[in-house]
C-alpha cells in the first residue's frame, strides 16, 4: 500500500476537483484584490499561502461528497474554498514564532517568513473571517443550506473542534495518554475533515443518514491521516515533505507515533482506514473516494 | 460638552443593555465551558479578555437600534454578542508583541501577559470564529436574517473593514494625508460600529432606508470616536484610561491629531459628532441615542 497510486479515472477525478476549487479561489482572490486599496498587501499575503500548493484535500472531499449525493458541484464551491481559508489560516498562524516556529512551509518560506509577522497574523484573521462571508454570499444556496454549512464551519473550527485540538497540543501540560492524543487529533484534524465531508452533503441537500456517515468516514480518514503525519515527520524527506522533518521531536510534542512507536502507528493508521473505508459503502458512486482513502494512507507527500 | 454626563433615564437604559449584553455573554461563556475538556483554558482566556470591563459600546448600539425600529431586545442579542467579541477578538491581537505590544488593557495586564502569546492568539481566533456561530446558532431568528446577519459581520471586519484599517495602521509605507487617516479610521474603527447599528436594525426586521441611516450615523460616530481616542492618547490620564497614554506617538502612528493638532482635531470630532447626531432625526424615540453620542464625545474614559 505504501505506494499505492491513484487510477488513471481516479487521478483525472482529483485533477479536476483541484482546478474546480483553484478557480473558484482565483475568482475570490480577483474580487478581493478590486475591492482593496492600501490595504492591498493583506490580500498578497492571503493569497501567497492560499496558492502555495496545499493538497486540497478538504475542498475535494466536500465537493465529491456533494456529487456522490447527487447535487452538482458548483453548489459546494463556497464550502470547499471556506474550508481551504480555515485550513490555511490554521496553517499561517500555527508557523508563527509563538506556536510552532516553523520558517518552512509546502517548500516556500512561511507566511510570516516572506510577510512579517504581524501581516501573517492579520491575513490568518482575514482568512478566517473571510471564509463565513464567501459562505454567506453564495448566490446559489438557500439561506437554511447557509445557516447550516455556517453552523457546521464554526463548531469544527471553534473550540470545541481544530482550535481546541490545538489549545491541547500547545498547552496542556498533564500525561498524553493514548486516548487523549486520540480526542486531540480528532479536534486537531478529524473536525475539519468531518466538517468538509458533511458540508459536501449538506450543499446537495442530502438527509441526516447520509451527513453522519461522512462525518464518521472523516473522522477515521483524519486520525489515520494525522498518524500518517507523525510517521512522516519522523522518517519523512524534507525535500519531498516540503517542510522540515523532526519539527515534533525538536518541539517536544506528544504524537502517536512517538509514544507507540513506527511500526505501531502504521498498525493504527492503517486500521483507522479501514474502517473509513467501510463507512462509504452507503454511497453510490464510491470508487474515487475509496480510491483516494487508500492513496491518502499509502502518500509519501 | 466635556464634562457631559447622561440623563438619569439614559444612564439607567445604557446599565440595562450592558447588564442584559453581560447576562448574554454570561450565558454563552457557561455553555462554552460545558462543553470543553482538557482545553478550557482557552475558554477562560476568552472570557478574561470579553469580561474585561469594556464599555460594550457596540452592543448598546446593536440592541438600542433594534428597539428604535421596534424589535425585541432579545432578537438582537447574538448580534451584540457577536460583535463585543469580534472587538475583543481585535483588541487580543492587537496588543501582541508583533503588534502593538501592549502590556496593559482596560487596567488590566493584557491577554498575553495573563496567559501567554500562544494561547493569546488562540483566544482570539476562537472569539473571531466562535462571533459566527453565536449568530448562526441563535434560536429566535430566522435563517435570511441570520445570513444577512452574517454577511454585515464578516465584511465589517474583514479586508474591506476592520482589519483591512489595521493592515493600513501598522503596513502601509506612504505618507498619510488627511483623507487617508478618514479612510483608516473609516475602517477600523467605524466598519465595526456601522455593522453595530446596522445589524441592529437587520435583527428588528427594518427597511433598508433605516439601515443605510443607522449605518451613516455610526460612520460619523467612528469618525469622532477615533479623533477622540486620539486626543485622549495625546492628553488622557493613564489611570483613568485604564491604559499607557502617548503608545501613538511611541509607535509611530500616524493619528488625525497628530497630524492636524489638537485643536483641530477636537474641532473635527465635534463636527463629526453633529452630523452623526442629525442622521438620528429619522429614529423615533431616540433620546437615548443622541444623548450618547453627544457623551462618547465629552466622554473622559
Amino acid at each position: 500500500m505504501k505506494n499505492m497510486v491513484l487510477s488513471e479515472s481516479s487521478g483525472k477525478r482529483l485533477s479536476e476537483l483541484v482546478s474546480l476549487t483553484d478557480a473558484h479561489l482565483e475568482e475570490l482572490h480577483k474580487r478581493a484584490l478590486n475591492g482593496t486599496g492600501k490595504q492591498s498587501v493583506i490580500t498578497d499575503a492571503m493569497w501567497y499561502s492560499l496558492s502555495a500548493g496545499g493538497k486540497r484535500l478538504r475542498p475535494v472531499l466536500t465537493l465529491e461528497f456533494c456529487h456522490v449525493c447527487g447535487g452538482d458541484e458548483r453548489k459546494a464551491l463556497s464550502a470547499a474554498c471556506a474550508l481551504e481559508m480555515i485550513h490555511t489560516f490554521s496553517l499561517i498562524h500555527d508557523d508563527l514564532p509563538c506556536m510552532d516556529n516553523d520558517d518552512m512551509r509546502r517548500g516556500k518560506p512561511s507566511c510570516h517568513k516572506a510577510f512579517g509577522e504581524s501581516m501573517a497574523l492579520l491575513a490568518g484573521d482575514a482568512l478566517l473571517n473571510m471564509a463565513f462571508g464567501v459562505i454567506a454570499d453564495d448566490e446559489y444556496l438557500s439561506a437554511d443550506t447557509k445557516t447550516a454549512l455556517i453552523r457546521e464551519l464554526s463548531s469544527s473550527s471553534g473550540i470545541l473542534g481544530m482550535i481546541g485540538g490545538q489549545v491541547i497540543d500547545t498547552e496542556y501540560k498533564g500525561e498524553f495518554d493514548d486516548a487523549l492524543i486520540l480526542d486531540m487529533y480528532s479536534m486537531k484534524t478529524s473536525a475539519l475533515l468531518r466538517a468538509a465531508c458533511r458540508m459536501g452533503c449538506i450543499s446537495a441537500g442530502a438527509d441526516e443518514d447520509r451527513i453522519s456517515a461522512a462525518g464518521e468516514f472523516a473522522e477515521k480518514l483524519g486520525l489515520a491521516f494525522q498518524i500518517t503525519d507523525d510517521i512522516l515527520d519522523m522518517t519523512g524527506d524534507e525535500r519531498i515533505l516540503g517542510k522540515p522533518v523532526g519539527s515534533d521531536a525538536q518541539n517536544g510534542k506528544n504524537t502517536y507515533a512517538s509514544v507507540n512507536g513506527i511500526e505501531a502507528a502504521r498498525k493504527k493508521a492503517s486500521e483507522l482506514t479501514d474502517e473509513a473505508y467501510a463507512r462509504l459503502d452507503g454511497f453510490k458512486d464510491n470508487g474515487f473516494l475509496r480510491e483516494l482513502t487508500l492513496y491518502l494512507l499509502g502518500r509519501d507527500r
